[in-house]
């Protein structure tokens, strides 16, 4: 059979649409939306007085110019002035990110320093200085504010703050808060992002659990799942798709799991035995995309429950339930951990709490705001995202957590993390 | 045939080998030298006149107690009086972690705040004061040294310096290079756990190599390297290994590469594009031993190398011995820098150079000190490992750059990774 009506020539077309450049998703923030986070810096930098704000965290200056990079020993900060129009940003490298930074939205001034310690000349802090003073803002009755004061503790770096280094009569303040609180709110495409990275995490904790059997090790069982869900992210989100905030050479879709004696604590570090009958698991899965997270976790069992685990799993659910629905717009974050300090009264278990109830997440996989007793000021807005995570830890027994990623709605939170929650999803017979 | 000569009884061969729990390698450095590292500091205080260290960094926290654990927005600290007997460190941690320190050695006071931001009651770093106060280091006439002024920048944490939380009259000083210019020099454990390191590192590069072929996808197939890797590793290492500061899910030996325009600039972000012809690749691979790293990266080529690449990679051989012949005792790694700069000068590619020849490695990737002209003061002694790595950086053709692990001998360096370096080695047919 031919096809009827003119000829086709597939150069003419290939041509056409390179020509076209009809854009593909991309899985990155777009410009208008880091235009508009500098705005909001700006208001707050009025509001506050400061006439400039420093940043120094790497995913502080992602968050406001786009421009991730890799923290190491070479310090680099981001000045955001409080006048100025679109481009306007400046922005202090090492020579060997150089190129890299053209990919930095909103910077009008790049300050290159040769090399940390010194590469033969002066340190990069007095090259900091020197960027202020080019943009005005290093002399006397200038109000600036930074998040440290100072490049941090990186692999080996040491040097002076920026109270040390500015002018006679520069005040400075600390503002770490002033871009993590809008960072907290998430805007349509954070959510976008984070929802499609809980899809990826859901499937390499799938994989993950379907690997699970006795005398596999650990840590290679859950790499193989990482890697396939990782290989699948990459396919399927095409070729836009870059990893953002990914450490170094880890999987963008990323699963792992303590299991056994490891799990009664939060927070333990992986072991490479061999999986055994009854080891608990509890799992963490999370998966990059845009350079923003969710967060899975999972309680699991190799072998029949006993009654003890039975009821010790049913009370985490119930902890769980507690959490989700004591988070609502307009109450504090305290007040829902209130709550759920009240569920574990009333479940006879106070004695069994170790952590909080959860914290923001986004470009981090922990970020501000904490649902925390100490949150008394921190009002429930609707899009905030957090993780809900009461965790029950019985010595001898088992440590139980369930991690689920929620977005605040009009009323109540959404669960982004469809994963399965109940005992029977989560038992592995073998 | 039967074997004469009584009877064997399994069950009791079994019974006395637990019995006498002959210990198998641990890959975990051994408490005598944990006390001997607190010993040095402890001569190290008493010439700066400090009456104790806080260390808030966790690897340093790790380096002087083998407490290992992963940083989150709960701070920790390590108190290290200069005065005490063996267990008279003292140790900050939040509720989470109180089992995990029972792995933390020579501490003796283990402080145990609830939650941050504060779980309801006050904020963490006033429990640190708390614990210096019960320690006698909390009054009028005491100088306190610390790594940082406070804890660091770390997933949504604030909070107030140490220098805001102690007593009126007591002084604090910042002394992080304390503890780091004794991690520079290794000892005979680290070295081999170094050593170790680089023979899994260089397997995880040869599977990686033998896995290169056009329109593979970069990220999918650096992670099926890194996981086959590190199954052999864990296989080989026994029972007694455990990965101590490899990124949260990450392979324990790993391997990645950026490949084509990524290369031209040093420290790119990895991307998902399927491998071309033509294609420059800057690989890089680790392993974490005993919580130790060493480094191994290569510059490979898909494809037949131009004159241009060949002249390219040939200065960058030539500019990695000029690197290796400079690093002998008693010279400065500045006067080292300064020989590798003048290796740049005579091959007339002074202009391409991005950054310094090397720095430190151990517990961390990067660590002090650094191969850099402003080094003027840091003397190349024995048993320190630093990475020798001058990068050559060619707009438009490629970055060239092979990074190699070295440890300083009595009259030179020896390089701990053994993956071959020439072009032959390096280029792959496609």
């Amino acid at each position: 059979m031919e096809i009827a009506g003119g000829v086709v020539d597939p150069a003419a077309i290939a041509a056409e649409a390179a020509a076209r450049e009809t854009p593909v998703v991309a899985w990155k923030i777009g410009d208008v939306e880091y235009d508009a986070r500098v705005g909001r810096v700006r208001q707050e930098l009025e509001a506050r007085r400061l006439d400039a704000l420093v940043l120094f965290h790497p995913i502080r200056i992602a968050y406001l110019s786009g421009f991730f990079h890799v923290s190491t020993d070479r310090p680099m900060a981001l000045v955001v002035p409080r006048e100025g129009g679109a481009e306007s940003l400046g922005i202090l490298v090492p020579h060997l990110e150089q190129e890299h930074v053209a990919a930095a939205h909103g910077v009008g001034r790049v300050w290159v320093y040769p090399e940390y310690p010194t590469g033969g000349t002066k340190h990069p802090m007095a090259h900091l200085a020197d960027l202020l003073a080019e943009m005005g803002l290093d002399r006397a009755g200038q109000a600036v504010g930074y998040d440290s004061d100072g490049y941090g503790d990186v692999q080996g770096y040491d040097g002076p703050g920026l109270s040390e280094v500015v002018a006679a009569g520069v005040q400075t303040a600390r503002a770490r808060d002033l871009v993590d609180r809008l960072r907290a709110v998430k805007s349509p495409a954070e959510l976008a992002f984070i929802t499609e990275s809980a899809v990826w995490a859901n499937l390499a904790h799938r994989l993950m659990h379907e690997k699970l059997a006795l005398g596999r090790n650990e840590i290679e069982l859950a790499l193989e799942a990482s890697t396939e869900a990782s290989r699948a992210m990459v396919a399927a989100l095409g070729p836009g798709y870059q990893p953002l905030t990914t450490a170094w050479g880890a999987p963008p879709a990323l699963v792992m799991f303590h299991a056994g004696a490891n799990t009664a604590f939060p927070h333990g570090l992986g072991g490479g035995a061999g999986l055994r009958r009854g080891d608990v698991l509890v799992t963490g899965a999370v998966a990059d995309v845009g350079g923003y997270f969710s967060e899975l976790e999972r309680t699991m069992l190799l072998g029949e429950p006993t009654a003890a685990f039975e009821r010790g799993f049913g009370q985490m659910l119930r902890l769980q339930q507690a959490a989700f629905d004591a988070l609502r717009p307009g109450r504090t974050l305290a007040e829902a951990e209130e709550d759920v300090a009240a569920a574990f009264a009333e479940l006879g278990v106070a004695h069994l709490q170790r952590h909080h109830t959860g914290h923001g997440i986004g470009l981090e996989g922990h970020e501000w705001p904490f649902i925390d007793k100490g949150s008394t000021e921190v009002e429930i807005v609707e899009n905030m995202v957090l993780t809900v995570e009461p965790g029950l830890y019985v010595p001898g027994l088992a440590g139980f957590r369930h991690s689920d990623t929620v977005v605040v709605r009009a009323t109540g939170v959404e669960r982004l993390t469809p994963y399965p929650r109940d005992l029977a999803s989560l038992v592995v017979e073998v």
